[in-house]
């Protein structure tokens, strides 16, 4: 069991961040914002496929005018989840001129290098602030690496500095600034129970370092993830390494994976990696989870992999369907094994499993439940009586919803 | 830095593992052993994909017959790395018979779960350490929870147990076998620096449970990977954070990433998560890092996302060119970045980097050198210069092959 770092718990529209409550996944369209049809389609997917929270940038005008829309567009569609704005360098002015956006957006995420220069600043952040208490909404103090205030950079970077000394810096400079930014916000009246904080880096090792220390200064919930992870199987496995040492120290309460997509319109990817970091840390399971051997010399056919592509595929098919009928039923764990080494043993520990016979082995099939030997397949329908079986097992194990 | 935790240090045919070597990426065969010529051909393509030693099953007699085979025709295609034989049950029996085969194996791996029954472990592991002994080969005593012996289950689970006390036992019994034996073979006159551990479990949080608690009772290095972790991108993430969690506590000198492949014969993904895994933590740099923004609602174009793709593209096939030419050349980062907010910021943090215009920004591209801004990119040709900065970077920064 991981042991959540303790923190204020803070109301997002609903949806509370904080270590009293679940790890929550949340995610950013790539849409413009001020084409409401194409962000209120994309938040919809982002939601369905397990975002609990959504974020939009409100970069301009036409942005922060169709916020309003966007809300009573996604009501229409029942779809009742917190949207987050995302400002940079013009939040004091949007959030002034356009207060409707202010009031139907759930939190504000603000980056304290872009709030405004240093003569300003004091200002800029004192107006945001003033409009999140009469709103009542929550912010997120989002500083990133790369975006580190200019002048705290040209106040404390040294002409010729060695890296390691400028790498110190930029994380000093990274965790001072939210956290400043923090205490100015309670200082101007903000209740700590309205503030999350992030670092962001680009590097995995950089950014446990900078979690590691933040998370020992406040009391913050801490939105949790990397920068710029790049695009591609790199980016998902660095995404994956960073968050889930984080996670298993119980740093971080909610999260995101910031993959760049393979085209503009794509996004659920990184939403699917989010879950699949908590469902592999037991912090939550989605679905049933399907053990499966990586097959060797000894499983020489295509035989296993068909079938637990099967199996998979089975799944995904009656998910919904299960999930209407049965309580918890995403907790079962199902085992597909090719062999007879670890087959009958790893079968043994699923609530259902079934031992294919390797090469040279009898051409049968044991299936356990919960640990016992309950039947042997054979023959050429082992498929469809093993998922006969996982669909017996379900309806005999799960609380039917009533 | 992580900092690795304290082993012995195993020769495994000029490949050492342990804490004074980098982490060693091992991977399987799933071709039958006893075809040389498929065995072979997947041998060499773990190997070009990154697998430092490569594992084939020894499962019967034909196998061991063929295993010098196999060495003889790797030899002729002059690929000289370790392979390990992977014995269960009848070790003692295929490496009595084929000593050439117990010759030319550079490691023997052995499943404490089936050596034999409670009377004969005893003389059929004394067999096996014999002729490692005479042969000078390390082994790895390798337990999984899907293969744990028998007698050991059925003399301490006692029947209507819970679940809770059921993995604790699972658990004990695991590193008791692996650590006994281990102990045993030593007592045989094995060399402590001739063992390697490993004590597999399908689940995430019991994996970094159990390899915390026997890296807390050994000196042995340790071989990482979760027994069983499905298909796909579930299995994927699986063993990420299962491994990156552990490497980042520095524990493990080998890993392993046992994933169902889609089809048999297509096995190099595993070792190229591997790679990433290892790659993401710092702890070794294979290629070229880009670092590219997950864009958003200020990147609404496709080009970033293309110019991402063009310049991973560039790399990889560049890659064996630029390795052949200049030493280091895979340590350089590189930046493709979307809009103004973290652009330039996060391409001064790289080598080189490229901020693109987000929507309405200036449409002009600044370039960083090593955070100084160099040029300014604008027009179609963005691309093809980009790319030529990179190369001339390159070209002036490392050192030539001599």
């Amino acid at each position: 069991m991981i042991k959540r770092r303790d923190t204020y718990n803070v109301d997002v529209g609903g949806v509370v961040i904080g270590s009293s409550n679940p790890i929550r996944i949340q995610s950013m369209t790539n849409t413009p914002t001020e084409d409401v049809s194409a962000t209120v389609d994309q938040i919809k997917s982002l939601f369905d496929a397990g975002s609990e929270l959504v974020r939009v940038t409100v970069n301009n005008e036409k942005s922060a005018k169709n916020i309003i829309n966007i809300r009573n567009l996604l009501i229409k569609y029942n779809y009742n989840l917190p949207i987050i704005g995302d400002f940079h360098y013009n939040a004091h002015i949007l959030l002034s001129d356009y207060p409707e956006a202010a009031n139907v957006l759930d939190k504000y995420r603000l980056n304290p290098g872009n709030i405004g220069t240093s003569s300003k600043y004091d200002d800029n952040f004192a107006k945001i602030i003033e409009i999140a208490i009469k709103n009542a909404k929550p912010i997120r103090i989002g500083g990133n690496w790369g975006s580190l205030s200019k002048q705290y950079l040209e106040n404390t970077v040294i002409e010729g500095q060695k890296a390691d000394d400028y790498e110190h810096i930029i994380k000093k400079g990274l965790i001072d600034s939210v956290l400043k930014s923090a205490s100015y916000a309670e200082k101007l009246g903000l209740s700590s129970d309205k503030i999350i904080l992030s670092c962001k880096v680009s590097s995995v090792p950089q950014l446990i370092d900078v979690y590691t220390e933040i998370a020992s200064k406040c009391k913050y919930p801490l939105h949790l993830g990397l920068t710029e992870a790049g695009m591609g199987d790199e980016a998902v496995v660095s995404s994956v390494a960073a968050l889930s040492i984080l996670l298993n120290q119980g740093i971080g309460d909610t999260i995101r994976v910031s993959l760049t997509p393979d085209k503009m319109g794509i996004r659920t990817k990184e939403v699917e990696v989010c879950r699949n970091i908590l469902s592999s840390l037991n912090l939550k399971q989605y679905k049933p989870k399907v053990i499966s051997c990586p097959g060797c010399g000894r499983t020489s056919s295509n035989y296993f992999i068909d079938l637990t592509k099967d199996i998979n595929n089975h799944i995904n098919n009656s998910m919904i369907e299960w999930k209407s009928k049965y309580i918890g039923v995403e907790e079962i764990n199902i085992a597909v094994m090719g062999c007879i080494v670890n087959g009958p043993g790893e079968s043994k520990h699923a609530n259902i499993g079934i031992s294919l016979p390797g090469t040279n082995e009898s051409p049968s099939a044991p299936v356990f439940v919960d640990g016992e030997k309950v039947t042997t397949l054979k023959g050429d329908s082992i498929k469809d009586e093993f998922i006969a079986l996982i669909e017996e097992y379900i309806a005999k194990n799960y609380k039917k919803v009533s």
